[in-house]
């Protein structure tokens, strides 16, 4: 299979400020039974790790080939989508897929392009912060009563949904429109918060929620490179205008 | 949920002569995300055992209450039905299912009486005298290249797959937000396009296609309305810093 036409090798797996070395090494060895190999860790506590490497077993080979980050921001580079994992639902943020709601779309973008699948910390999960930059968010339904999910088993679940989603989302058309690089789309946020403040909208004293409520906005219509280049157009001609 | 009506209550996880106590542990935990709760040990190698219950985290209840016994066929006792989890082909066996294949059967069937979910030793699965005492055989798809599934992973696989197609047979509605009225919505247009000829963006002489285009973007992300009180807002801190 060509990359293009296999899709998982498009998949990144993003784990952002992994507390234990254990479930790196684990979710390493689940990542390879269903067939994705590229690893990124962000700002790792402990790394490198024997206790990852006992946990990797036969996928060691993706642990020394992982690019360990500083930020997301760098674990994200090149990427046209990062779908957040979260444990719980958000104020603000976009509504949560599941993973069987996620895949086909995640598979039908990694078929040109790569993609990102980002796991927070093993106790608080993905930052506010850390959200914003998704423009996907997946829930993994558990038990109401329980929802501790072990990091490597939720690598696990949603690996092995991506795999077995695989067949239907090859049978579907691939007529996905172009859509805006990742770190464009970063720059046009940067843009608008600074014409924002120009025209006194924003409060640089009390920001509020302001900024994630329009980042969610555009999240869900995802942006295409030309309409980014009006909308930079936009608030260039409000600056001047100023 | 009664016990009839919840099927995953129905759902006893069997594990065969295990080797590392730390998956029995990380078993009860992947069961409880999911819902399940009976879990029995076929002559496990090392039990009771502190690597056990610190993987288990939450989930040592479950633990405790672990019914221990000599054979296969104790473990069984009351259930109408068993199925194999078998990481590869047999022979002579029956022909294998996939999580997804078999979920919705052995869901009808624990909605009246226990079913069994049958995993072997880590290194060599289930013994062919095991696997005669199941009805049906399940294989998780994997890399062929790399089909070493941990069998905790294997369990939260198992049982995520049994949760997910359960809530997608109950089909719940999904919670759906309020989108904006579309008459408010025009007003918005009419409010961008007045404002982008006030900062001289658009030339009302030659608009060319510049208002259907941020139209197809809009419409695209389905505004909400205290979107829409936001977007007019700023249209306004424009206008009169203009």
């Amino acid at each position: 299979m060509t990359p293009a036409a296999n899709p998982l090798a498009h998949l990144r797996v993003v784990l952002c400020h992994t507390s234990h070395p254990g479930n790196i090494g684990a979710a390493a060895r689940a990542m390879k039974t269903m067939g994705l190999n590229e690893l990124v860790l962000v700002a790792p506590l402990a790394w490198p790790s024997s206790e990852a490497e006992a946990r990797a077993t036969g996928a060691v080979d993706l642990l020394y080939a992982a690019r360990v980050v500083d930020t997301l921001d760098e674990a994200l580079a090149g990427c046209v989508l990062a779908a957040g994992m979260s444990a719980r639902q958000r104020d603000l943020s976009h509504p949560p897929l599941t993973p069987r709601q996620a895949a086909p779309r995640l598979l039908a973008e990694a078929a040109t392009a790569p993609v990102a699948l980002v796991f927070g910390n093993e106790t608080s999960g993905l930052s506010n912060a850390e959200l914003d930059r998704c423009q996907m968010l997946v829930h993994i339904p558990t038990n109401p009563d329980f929802r501790s999910l072990n990091l490597a088993a939720a690598v696990q679940v949603m690996t092995y949904e991506l795999r077995t989603s695989l067949a239907d989302a090859l049978s579907q058309p691939a007529d996905m429109p172009p859509y805006a690089d990742l770190a464009d789309v970063e720059r046009f946020y940067a843009h608008l918060e600074q014409t924002l403040y120009a025209i006194d909208f924003l409060d640089p004293a009390q920001p509020k929620r302001l900024m994630p409520r329009l980042r969610r906005l555009f999240a869900r219509t995802r942006i295409e490179p030309e309409e980014l280049a009006v909308l930079r157009g936009i608030l260039t001609a409000i600056q001047k205008n100023n």
